[in-house]
């Protein structure tokens, strides 16, 4: 039963990866010609599960399955995000679309009546990456955008309006009108590959996601002095890559120290006129920094920054760590959690917790609707790569789990009105 | 009196220092105008001191001071290199080349009569960034070159051949019959500036070279494992860079184990497909090993692989070694050696002994005859670069030194003959 449902998503994964703007590789940008041919083809998906659809004038593909039994035309938002990275893999955001498609349609199979709309959502802009403003397709349900957002503009100088006609909308949508009312949600469920490899070391299919990392990202420049790399003794040198390793696993540790759940990445580092037979004299890199709450990434933050400073000091070099981003932790909600948990659990599988060091469009949601979210095991861990994989059976399952939790959730009292649902 | 000297060498380094391929900074390569012009600079200087000159087939400036009592027409050789890297300090050979032309000066004003030629050479090229091959100057003098060699080229494709036809050289010379008869030769003395920092510390102007260090290239490779910078627990990474970062540390650790005079210098690291969110998967990174003899580099190379090797081991990634160059040490002649140091203590300065971490021309000679080096101090330890300095009372100290070792050289049993100079 799940395992026929995974192979259906799989089909469904396959044809949405066909569609790319480059040949031999997966690459679906925000407003793209393949972003256009997906949006059609999602759509079409939503309309045989029985939603009314549209496109929305930010790109958005919106089906509702309008529910007999729904009076006061509450909603309850199912979503994820079509566009890609470029060499993408073929499940990230689109498996939370398939997963949502075919959720709705167990549903019908099953003949239940829900006593809220369901709204499926898959969002055209989650990566970031075409214009200078990410998350464009959540962030209109959540947030009055200023019109002026019209006037972005891609790497190639098409603005964001240019694009929305060439994709076949109106050029001048009203922006800030797309906004939701919050009165109107129930809530927010996303299902996503976990980009990560516990749910795997753990043997878990699915998970539950606990928040959405808080993240910071800084520059740290170190300066000590170059060299001949003959000529200068150890003991009289200042070299900067030495105290920059040495920083490297300063970082290491105080992460460690600080908690399992933060996250701490030196991804990219540079020596200035690095050359084989020269002592480093700058050196600068990158921190990466996430942790599940904010709480815990201001500790770490701090503990991670002394350990650098400790070894500035030790080593006679000078630093400056300059901040170039810092995002608050989105905590998920604790009822919606607990009804994807116990549908988890239901079906016989474990529900272990963990956080989500990646973004996602839920923590967008999230200004506006209480949200939730299922991870799905992903093999080694791998994710925006062509190599990234989530076996039919555990999508599967992830069907199952997000129906049952849609019907579960119908069957309780609404967490936002008080009120008992209608039945 | 050596303030004067000091003083005059000064004025010809910066008259020197004018002659430049590039506007606005030192850059004189191997057989550029600026090279022609430079050594036909020399070239005056050596025949106002007496020398009878000439420009050799690869373009070294070559002066010969013949004594009278001269019978056997050995020759004591005298030398260093005007090419310079690009944007490069005033000294370097420069020093070494104005230093033999003065002292040679100050022998005719003693009026001291040898028993030997003394032989004042300027090569063209002992960077080595023109062309493949580097020292080509002082190689022609101790190796048969293969006429093959003509036919190398520079990043414009102008040959070797070609480049000395352009500086006004006939383009086909004998390379291989440039090669001087040991025999005929007493020793070959270099005056250098010292590129550290060593005899600044000290608070010495002079110091003598014990050896021209053994160095050997290393380009070594980390492989890790990619991934998130949000999703991977620090538990389960493999992360190249944090692992490379560790071995920089064991790489210093087991240098300074070996030895005071061991310099191992990571001068380039790479972080392949870097990103700030990605975890570094793959890391490449140069090391540099340098020490006074074989036997203590083969003793370094092995503590620091073994290093190496350790980590990777903790840290469950693959390396890979790939030695790119070894060259064995140059041990100095402890004859000329002693007479150098004899004349600097004469001065009543001390004279201490230390390495050369970096190459010289007195190595290439040193396949033909016996060598010392006398290393004049320098601010800062800076060497190849614009801020390059030497104090005119150093230098002229230098000066002094070398004439008055030459005179002693005259006075001693020629250690090659075994026989009583004539005195």
């Amino acid at each position: 039963m799940s395992v026929e449902l995974g192979l259906r998503a799989e089909g469904m994964l396959d044809e949405l990866g066909r569609l790319s703007d480059k040949d031999g590789l997966l690459s679906r940008p925000y407003l793209g010609p393949a972003h256009r041919r997906a949006a059609e083809l999602v759509q079409g998906w939503m309309r045989a599960a029985g939603a009314e659809t549209t496109i929305n004038p930010v790109g958005t593909v919106v089906g509702v399955v309008h529910q007999s039994g729904s009076a006061r035309r509450r909603r309850l938002l199912i979503g994820s995000h079509i566009d890609t990275v470029p060499d993408a893999g073929r499940y990230d955001g689109m498996l939370g679309v398939v997963v949502g498609v075919l959720a709705v349609e167990e549903l019908r199979r099953r003949g239940a009546a829900l006593p809220f709309d369901v709204e499926l959502l898959a969002f055209g802009d989650e990566e970031g990456l075409r214009f200078p403003e990410a998350s464009i397709g959540s962030l209109s349900l959540t947030t009055a955008l200023p019109q002026e957002l019209l006037d972005v503009r891609d790497e190639d100088g098409i603005s964001l309006r240019e694009a929305l006609v060439a994709f076949g909308l109106p050029g001048d949508p009203p922006l800030g009108g797309l906004r939701y009312d919050p009165a109107d949600l129930i809530g927010y469920l996303e299902v996503h590959v976990e980009q990560g490899p516990v749910l795997e070391a753990m043997g878990a299919a699915l998970g539950i996601v606990t928040s959405i990392a808080a993240a910071a990202r800084f520059r740290i420049t170190v300066t000590g002095a170059g060299g001949h790399a003959g000529t200068v003794p150890a003991t009289m040198r200042r070299d900067a890559l030495v105290a920059a390793s040495q920083m490297v696993l300063a970082i290491e540790e105080a992460a460690l120290a600080a908690g399992p759940d933060v996250r701490a990445t030196v991804g990219e580092l540079v020596i200035a006129n690095a050359a084989a037979n020269a002592i480093p004299g700058l050196v600068r890199f990158s921190l990466d920094l996430r942790a599940p709450d904010d709480e815990l990434l201001a500790r770490a933050r701090a503990a991670v920054v002394a350990g650098i400073a400790a070894v500035a000091t030790a080593r006679s070099v000078d630093i400056a760590v300059e901040p170039e981003y810092e995002g608050s932790a989105t905590v998920c909600d604790p009822a919606l959690s607990a009804a994807l948990a116990r549908s988890v659990e239901g079906l016989g599988l474990s529900a272990p917790r963990l956080p989500s060091g990646a973004g996602h469009d839920a923590q967008t949601v999230a200004g506006a609707a209480p949200v939730a979210m299922l991870f799905v095991r992903c093999r080694d861990g791998v994710s925006h790569r062509p190599e990234e994989y989530a076996a039919p059976a555990d999508i599967g399952l992830a069907v199952i789990a997000l129906a049952d939790a849609i019907g579960a959730l119908a069957a309780e009292p609404d967490p936002r009105s008080g009120a008992a649902a209608v039945g």
